[in-house]
């Protein structure tokens, strides 16, 4: 134990300083993110769930809400609802160039939801199922958002197992602890 | 008041620690949310003002800012200007499945925009209008961009009341406070 | 230096707030901004770089990670990749009023694409060539997605000079770091 007659102002702010920049440096929102995953088509249901395993991966705590389209993911019928439209997306790279008017014939959907499972198999990247298992495995919290499950009618039981329920106020609630938030 | 004697430098961290604890709880920037609402369609301009308003209704003070197609969300036409276009949204859920080609129809876009006005109305969600005035009367601060008004020829007076005119940098003043930063 | 025996426990207190206080007002957080562009249109080119630029110009650091769709921005053929559809944009702001079918048709990719080119010129907003310029000159980190990459089978020597290459793990080290985080 040191004498305290040593310990002068100077010392001590020295010691204030010494475990306030230790405490910044482990800033609990440092340790957690949270996202919105408001999108349901195939292509916008990864980013979600690529960056919240590779969070819990890096230790962090996460979670996703589902909300407006994102409800999709979460949706025990995911499969058949995540779906590439080649007219929403022109930025997706296709084997041949298609003007608009071809993107938006009958079947086009389907054509281009396979191609990018296609593209996405082939290079090892995890499948939606394979994800969300993960995400369920290194608890991830997925919040199902009430009130958009209620205005397209969808029930709790429409949803895969591991699923929580809750609102905006729960979202916002998890993301103000949070440095990283992305609504995707 | 204490013998000064008894503070010894273990005590003191001691004491520094539960000051840091409990500062770390009460981060400012907990009570803090900036969104970026970039999105001119009907069903994009929920999100922002959902979130904006429970963050406030939570005791944060939050702010939106305006950019690009999201300008059409604080727009005094803003009741002809935000639609849902079936074709660029084929996540949505309609009552009845159809090919690209006729969601890329003539007149899908105002029915789409209907369905979905009647869909939330029914489920008791409230109007854009009801949403914005909400926001105003909690204080959200609504700003609209000045670089992308002047871009799409937009003036100040077509804005409706209670919006601040600003650029990136004002947006970002704001975000770096905050914990909680979606661009919308 | 001052007398020891002044230093009271509430005169620390004191102390450890005073420097707390100061602590929060420089969180290391509230300089780092890290923006996902995952976008590769035209229009949602300009949100991340005008963003990026404007943190670095305000003394923060920035980085920006590619990833999905957005590759597209700092791939060398950007010129030619970024393009805007006007079905995808029901909301961009059209000269005159067009129904869907019409803006499905072919050539109206073309035409949106060089409409926005020349609203942003004739405003003085600079090209994306001018801001990816800006941004590697102000030292915002530019990084390419490596796992989209892969699955859009794109070398790194297609991508942009001063391109760094990683995931997303990468990114979240990043992003835990900052304040403004922002999927774009």
């Amino acid at each position: 134990m040191l004498d305290t007659e040593k310990l002068t102002e100077d010392r001590i702010r020295e010691m204030i300083r010494e475990e306030i920049a230790r405490a910044f440096k482990k800033d609990p929102a440092k340790k957690k993110a949270m996202l919105i995953a408001s999108k349901g088509s195939l292509d916008w249901a990864y980013p979600p769930l690529i960056l919240a395993t590779a969070a819990a991966a890096a230790g962090m705590e996460a979670s996703i809400f589902f909300t407006f389209y994102g409800l999709n993911i979460v949706h025990k019928d995911f499969e058949k609802k995540l779906k590439v439209s080649p007219v929403a997306n022109p930025e997706m790279p296709m084997p041949m160039p298609m003007p608009d008017i071809v993107t938006a014939m009958p079947g086009m959907t389907g054509f281009a939801t396979g191609m990018m499972k296609n593209m996405f198999s082939k290079k090892g990247v995890a499948t939606i199922k394979e994800l969300l298992d993960v995400a369920i495995e290194s608890d991830v919290k997925l919040i199902a958002c009430q009130m958009t499950m209620d205005v397209f009618g969808y029930t709790q039981d429409e949803f895969i197992e591991g699923v929580e329920f809750g609102g905006a106020a729960a979202a916002l609630s998890d993301a103000r602890k949070s440095h990283v938030t992305l609504f995707i």
